[in-house]
């Protein structure tokens, strides 16, 4: 998988693709991501990226034409299966979105900042628009690292058995049980006995009951 | 305001915060960050943060003892509002949320890692548990980023006029309708003719129905 991120501040998303699992999976050649400063493809004296929305209003907007150079530069080189834009307007991701997306060769994520991006870049450039939760923030730079660390570590081989996937929160739409770990008793909180047995299919048991439990109090939606 | 953040990822979190809007509220002595490596509070001769589950079961888990003694170092020194454990199955992150958040002295934000932490810190020391959407990440890393970013353009002083937070998407329960910005013709594509029109109330007026629009097609669910 190859991830191409189109962005004003590439510096922002540095170290989250240099540590743990996201810099394992570059490591292991499993995806590559390409950070992309939209300044690189500016225009006129100023290395002009954005400007003044038409109509009056607060807040800066990303111009079309940019974003353009930079998109079919990228489009010359190998086809893109979607060319996402970061947005809280988009579509809520969710994980059977980022399951989808896992299996995808390659992708473009555009990163609005401020105000967002020209219209027009949604109407003609946009495949599919995303938004990783009902609030805003500074920019699209953290939602891109979001959206593709929630993809990377679904790649076979990204994830050894220590980390495994399969039994995440979401992936059967329950929340996961209760964890516990050493030591056994701590401060006289102890850990549920049934844990300590042995006994697995009891374990199992315990684990099932306490998931559904969980769900049916803090997530009754999921089980909808 | 104050954000404690404990991770044992600290330098995947140092980029976000030396960039853009976090970087000058931190520079205009409006917020605090301070990131905390959980491995500084380690025990053992192994520096060991973390273990296997009990019951058995993929993933690692972050022990208590750790835990306790970073949050314990920060407690004496200050009070704080809420102590976060950032979990997918925790309460789902939103605007008002945010919101709130943003009016408080002195957060701590604990991320988890793999598997997440012992139930007994979450029994014990969370006072509140926060998901910033259906999908799962890493860690807890970026979702801390998430909510500090979403948090911290709030506070008053951070945002200037070009940036205002006033007209963001879910401030009133509306998507924001579409922008533009120059050129007014790029490649046959034209800008809608009322926001060059210089008439300001006809396009306030196309900027609500354009809101209204917008939200009831894709987001009928924020209008109820």
């Amino acid at each position: 998988m190859r991830i191409d991120i189109i962005t004003v501040l590439p510096e922002l998303l540095k170290s989250p693709f240099e540590a743990s699992i996201l810099k394992r999976a570059i490591e292991k050649g499993l995806v590559e991501v390409h950070l992309h400063n939209l300044r690189d493809f500016s225009i006129g004296n100023y290395n002009q990226v954005d400007d003044y929305q038409f109509g009056g209003g607060a807040g800066m907007v990303l111009m079309i034409e940019p974003i353009e150079k930079c998109l079919s530069g990228l489009k010359k080189e190998r086809d893109y299966d979607e060319i996402i834009y970061l947005t809280p307007d988009g579509e809520t991701l969710n994980q059977s979105i980022s399951n989808r997306l896992s299996l995808k060769g390659n992708l473009i994520l555009l990163c609005g900042h401020y105000k967002g991006v020209d219209q027009r870049v949604r109407d003609k450039f946009i495949t599919k628009e995303i938004s990783i939760g009902d609030y805003v923030l500074s920019g699209g730079e953290l939602a891109a690292a979001v959206l593709a660390d929630s993809i990377i570590r679904l790649i076979p081989g990204v994830l050894n058995d220590e980390t495994s996937a399969l039994t995440d929160t979401f992936q059967d739409n329950m929340l996961a049980p209760p964890v516990y770990t050493r030591p056994s008793e701590y401060k006289g909180m102890q850990v549920p006995e049934v844990l300590l047995s042995g006994n697995f299919p009891k374990i199992e048991k315990w684990r099932e009951d306490e998931a559904l439990k969980r769900t049916k109090k803090r997530r009754p939606d999921l089980l909808k």
